[in-house]
């Protein structure tokens, strides 16, 4: 990204060679060097080679072939996929360093909500109660997490229709944990998966590294696209279907009744299971019932958050999926991470019952329309188009018509002036170009954003 | 292990399938029933089995064929091992469900501090204060976790001859997952690694699910063995050894000097990371050095905690690499689970400022010696041996050298009266029979544990 901040070793390496290979100075099936030489013409370590060969691999890059060393990918799929992808180095620095924009940075393309926009205020207030209080706090606690908290969700679950036992709900670090969890007790390397194509960026990262073929369901103002699923799930037989049918991130619309029906129709008949990710489940505002509560956690496993637009520091995510989905879950939960935090879902407990949640909800997406109304005119004064109807989520996705009009060129101007901006193609599974860039509409407000996007208009189309 | 509390259909089918093959009722090379036939045999989902099938296959009871089927493992070393190994089904209990002691049992076999030992009121009063604070709390934070930390980790590691830049530190969530990515970062599937034999039993879980081939290094009370680990190093060429060296868990006993050396020496010469597990490290009082600084994190990768012996609700780790795999360390912290707790991180840096831990760290260490007394004499007056000397540390290795003498049924028989004890068994990679326990001494207070150890002397021998 010619970013200003910088790389690490291993990252130089994955962009050295990406660009090799996009520039066809390596073509399919040339054999990269052995690890020992990379290692001693880059004066880095073999640990370095290794782990920049092995991202070039979760990429589609580079084959491994056991024995015989690293080879430029020629799988038919995969290198045409590359040719209408966008080069890996132009947005290596935002799929791997964009967590850490610059302290000063406007990050109008970050995935969360800034410290203002979430229950600062409540969080400390719980903090004070619970400090003076008595009982168990400092232990470990329970191996599925706080039983109260667990009982809290099997209410809140059943007010949505989605009936379970407080044992087989799953307390972990974030949805992000969850999710992983699910990764691990479903998915073997080399199985496939499809994803909402756009999706989750870090879902898809994960995915990657977990060695599995991800396939993407495209994405419709209204959910994924039946057809096209319907025909993936006949070519592909994939074992899962991770979706974030409400508040989509990065896009922000939501499944049709309709089509929520034909998932898991579909799902059934091609014997798939269904990962319905609602980390913004709180947001959701219309009585659409879940997809967990339509099929009763028959193939679908859910997984939600507390703490994302509570407050996101705590990390308090859950899972929930049939009993013996569960306790796999919990089983991989404790060899790979033991206890979640006691603590945090003490805190969250507290604030989900002090009362005042249910009405900062409604001021959240109240503050979250105003916030989608000002970004959206915004864009619309500069010409460029808004996907879906307006809804109280962070996540906009907008873009230009104008033919030349290249998102990524557009995000490395940013850079330069300290912008972080998301071109829509880090959310596709294989990087595919698009004129679209998810805006995150907390994030947005600051005119300077606007100004820096008008002038860059023409200055940055499709000449790079 | 015929345990009071209920066992999940996947472990019901783990100890059917375990039994038939310890009782030669299935024989090396014999084909398991498919998935399909095992699922409507035993009326549980496909899933279920699978779920079974892959733990078998971890604890190398079984093998998967691609394509062909799951089959009982005849793998020469693996069947030799279990020979002399612990039938599975005596302790899957412990193994699996023994997080969770029910709420009223004794549980002198428990891993961890209770909440009367650990800081419970400096936590409330890091809430307390923190609570009625202002400045970011609620937000994401940093992807390597709170800069001010990390810089006090700097400074703590600095103390220990451990040198380090604050982006070398990467905050997790406690130990285990600090270890987990070192899994996912070092090591592939089929890899074989070095452990303590007895060691770590969540990690040896860990590195059996990730499919990693695990051999144990005999563990002596000045450390490994060296001529042993030599001979290892060269015979299964590992690509690391994760060890423990100060206050082991489970035998409290720590390295010596000559012992920390000669292990780095051969880490050197046979080419494998050593992975320093020092979950305690704030208990050892010695001035030995670490082998983090020893080796000034050339080959070693070293992994503490910080809520551990303080507020292990707070689940704060850490690990501290090389710049190279620190980085790889970070990528794979937010594919797999995004950013650890802000907030803990905080609550953890208030405590370790508050001025207090040195004093307390000092009292806790007298605890842990006065209940180390108490327990070493009970056990002596029943004749049983402690395996090491006296250390500050919650763990005590003690057997009895009567010649059938059977932890394991000791065990079962605690269990029915809600005493949970963990036999030497469940911390050797291949669950190898030993006449030794592990005791957490801070847990060994009520005379009820020695009142039923002496009772149950001589009822429990080996005749199950």
């Amino acid at each position: 990204m010619n970013s200003p901040q910088k790389t690490s070793r291993i990252g130089q390496l994955v962009q050295h060679f990406s660009q090799l290979i996009d520039q066809a100075k390596l073509t399919p099936g040339a054999r990269l060097p052995s690890i020992r030489s990379a290692a001693k013409e880059f004066k880095v370590s073999t640990f370095t080679v290794v782990q920049a060969y092995d991202r070039l691999v979760a990429l589609s890059y580079v084959e491994a072939r056991k024995g015989a060393g690293f080879f430029v990918a020629r799988g038919s799929s995969s290198i045409e996929q590359k040719r209408s992808a966008v080069p890996l180095q132009d947005v290596y620095w935002l799929l791997n360093d964009g967590f850490d924009p610059a302290p000063n940075a406007l990050a109008p393309g970050g995935g969360s909500l800034p410290d203002s926009w979430v229950d600062e205020p409540g969080l400390r207030r719980a903090m004070r109660s619970l400090g003076r209080g008595c009982g168990p706090l400092a232990e470990y606690g329970d191996s599925r997490g706080l039983p109260a908290l667990r009982q809290w969700l099997q209410s809140y679950l059943g007010e949505r229709g989605v009936y379970v036992e407080s044992e087989q709900v799953v307390l972990t670090q974030g949805a992000s944990q969850a999710l992983n969890l699910v990764i691990n007790t479903l998915l073997q390397p080399g199985d496939c998966v499809l994803v909402d194509d756009p999706g989750y960026i870090n879902l898809l990262a994960n995915l990657r590294d977990h060695k599995v073929e991800v396939v993407g369901v495209p994405w419709t103002p209204h959910g994924p696209d039946i057809a096209k699923l319907d025909e993936l799930l006949a070519r592909h037989r994939p074992k899962a279907f991770f979706t974030n049918p409400w508040l989509q991130n990065p896009t922000g619309s939501s499944y049709s009744p309709a089509v929520a029906h034909r998932v898991l129709q579909l799902a059934d008949t091609h014997d798939c299971w269904i990962v319905e990710n609602d980390v913004y489940g709180q947001l959701v505002q219309n009585n659409q019932p879940l997809l967990a509560a339509l099929d009763n956690l028959q193939r679908v496993i859910y997984v939600g958050s507390l703490s994302k637009s509570m407050a996101p520091s705590l990390r308090v995510g859950f899972v929930t999926a049939e009993p013996a989905v569960a306790e796999a879950l919990q089983h991989y939960k404790m060899t790979t991470g033991l206890y979640s935090s006691q603590l945090s879902e003490h805190l969250a407990l507290q604030m989900l019952n002090d009362g005042s949640q249910r009405k900062r909800y409604q001021k959240l997406r109240d503050r979250l329309w105003q916030a989608q109304l000002f970004a959206r005119q915004q864009a619309q004064q500069m010409g460029w188009q808004c996907w879906a109807p307006i809804a109280p989520t962070p996540f906009l996705w907008i873009g230009s018509s104008q033919q030349d009009f290249d998102p990524v060129a557009l995000a490395r101007a940013g850079l330069k002036q300290n912008i972080l901006l998301s071109p829509g193609c880090i959310f596709r599974p294989g990087l595919e170009a698009t004129p679209w860039l998810r805006f995150n509409v907390a994030l947005s407000e600051d005119p300077a954003i606007w100004r820096f996007l008008a002038e860059s208009q023409g200055n940055t189309s499709r000449v790079t």
